[in-house]
């Protein structure tokens, strides 16, 4: 792993702090950042005045689908400021939110570029959609330029509630919309999340650059095993006759509709439900309701896809349920963000 | 393990949602209540009119220091259902709370009682103090007057904040209003954290009753394994230069003056200190922060005595500070709830 550092803009966002009179302001950082938490803070010390109250979310922060609206109000904090994900608009909230991007002064190497060539090359691919996670969206350019230098079609898609060539977990309406005419996606992100959601969305081959390991990953290998969980969940909940429906409280993934239209639904098939609320579902939550056969979830899509390895008990996404209900072939089976 | 059942008062429970006109109805459960979550609503559902919503917290709930005002607001719940802890009157929530104590069914068996009588006499114990968690509250006049009989001097004492004879775990006011007059405690309540609160509390001989293993449990173990990791925290954190202080966000435990009081005192030092902020205080949330050499937690006093086993970074309470920052004796340590 090569040595990581990130843009916090601290200058700006003390600036921003001091033209807002924010009094009591409510840091929210993902969990790779959180490591900085001691040194964004003493940095911004630096710049406030004397009464001006910092503190960090503990909280786990997935997405800009989880702002710590309820813990601003609580903290009667008068700012929240997000670090790290592709900003969200939400309509209605009395607390400003400011989204910080958290660039990541990370580069491709050329090592790694050379590589990318000579794979695409061996695959036969002319053709390509070129997208980025938030951190990495300043490599965007770059990447396009090597890559038409090397005489390959770059096409860098329009986002809906994203900004354009990015994507985050659940939105990969950029790659989307350039889908029909690419022949592969490739994606600067680390690990394996973006680049799933990716090939799961498009169903195109992804290659994905992670300028932390240096290297490309190939995703097949994740989408098969993720793939295989999903039908095994699936054909582990068919007979399934109590279900809890999960209603996720974070402030993006709040979907109390859809949780009581599938309660009718499973009831008018004769089998039993109810609704529980959570905020992270995590494993040790599910444990505590042993009669339940199988979780329904409304909010993250991801969280039916990759947290199935972990969760002993089957966990479904919404449009799953016809396959349980209905008893729909699951040879017709796919997954879907 | 006995067969166990809890007494949920689902009728009078669903007329006083009736009465209430409660059209959305938030049901909190203790982790152990969880599993007849799914016959709560069914029993319900059968008494209430159709329109009425109910939904299960799968949130934690330790105690009514958690009450899910926070989730009842999103979901526009019109009624908290919270089974299975002592009562707290929340003034100024808009929310109203309908408290079901759950009690069990449980008694204490002839051997245990004997047990008990013999364990005392051995002991040479005369006058003892006789406190329950809720669940098995209605057990104490049937042991007063069995321990009467026998002729010891038994005695129930006055709560401040709870009701008379009834413990909670940071609240054991019941037994220190008459802990001079007696030579031990006996606690009617199933596993160890209550009668080990009960031990740190007043400093005297406890002796559990726990009616699901139907068994006396001897606490001093307990309490002696809990002092050495204390002592074990507060020395490794004796030497720390960065300090997270926990603000715990649930309705009962949020306390941001002493957290704010707390950061100034250890700044005063020479040491660095962020305020985090959290729910339910894990692992690995703490584990996001690998800068913070130890916790300082404001929230719940039971939380650096019961959980410092799993928690791999020093967690201290406010009071112990003052072995870390002005290096009192650790000799003269004592634990407090």
């Amino acid at each position: 792993m090569k040595e990581v550092g990130y843009f916090f803009d601290i200058k700006r966002v003390a600036s921003l702090i001091k033209l807002l009179r924010a009094r009591k302001v409510l840091i929210q950082l993902p969990e790779g950042l959180k490591r900085y938490a001691i040194n964004i803070v003493k940095e911004l010390e630096k710049f406030l005045p004397k009464g001006v109250i910092v503190f960090i979310s503990g909280e786990k922060a997935y997405g800009a689908c989880d702002i710590a609206f309820e813990e601003a109000k609580m903290l009667k904090a008068d700012l929240i400021i997000h670090y790290g994900h592709t900003p969200r608009y939400y309509p209605g909230e009395d607390i400003p939110v400011l989204y910080i991007s958290a660039f990541s002064n990370l580069t491709l190497s050329e090592k790694l570029c050379n590589k990318l060539v000579k794979v695409l090359n061996e695959a036969n691919i002319k053709r390509v959609g070129v997208t980025a996670v938030i951190q990495h969206s300043p490599l965007h350019k770059e990447l396009r330029s090597i890559l038409r230098k090397h005489g390959f079609n770059v096409y860098i898609g329009r986002g809906y509630g994203v900004p354009d060539g990015i994507v985050i977990g659940c939105n990969y309406t950029s790659a989307m919309s350039i889908n029909d005419l690419v022949d592969a996606h490739i994606i600067i992100a680390g690990g394996l999340f973006h680049g799933l959601g990716l090939r799961i969305a498009t169903g195109k081959k992804v290659y994905v650059l992670d300028p932390y390991r240096d290297d490309i990953i190939d995703i097949e290998k994740e989408y098969r095993r993720v793939y295989a969980l999903s039908i095994s969940h699936i054909l582990r909940a068919s007979k399934a006759k109590v279900f809890g429906i999960i209603v996720c409280l974070k402030s993006g993934q709040f979907n109390i509709k859809t949780a009581l239209k599938i309660k009718q639904r499973i009831v008018e098939h004769g089998r039993k439900a109810i609704i529980l609320t959570m905020r992270d579902i995590t494993w040790d939550k599910l444990l505590s309701f042993p009669s339940i056969e199988v979780f329904v979830n409304t909010g993250c899509p991801r969280l039916a896809l990759d947290d199935r390895g972990v969760m002993k008990i089957p966990i479904i996404a919404p449009h799953e349920l016809e396959f349980i209900l209905e008893r729909r072939d699951i040879a017709g089976y796919q997954m879907r963000i």
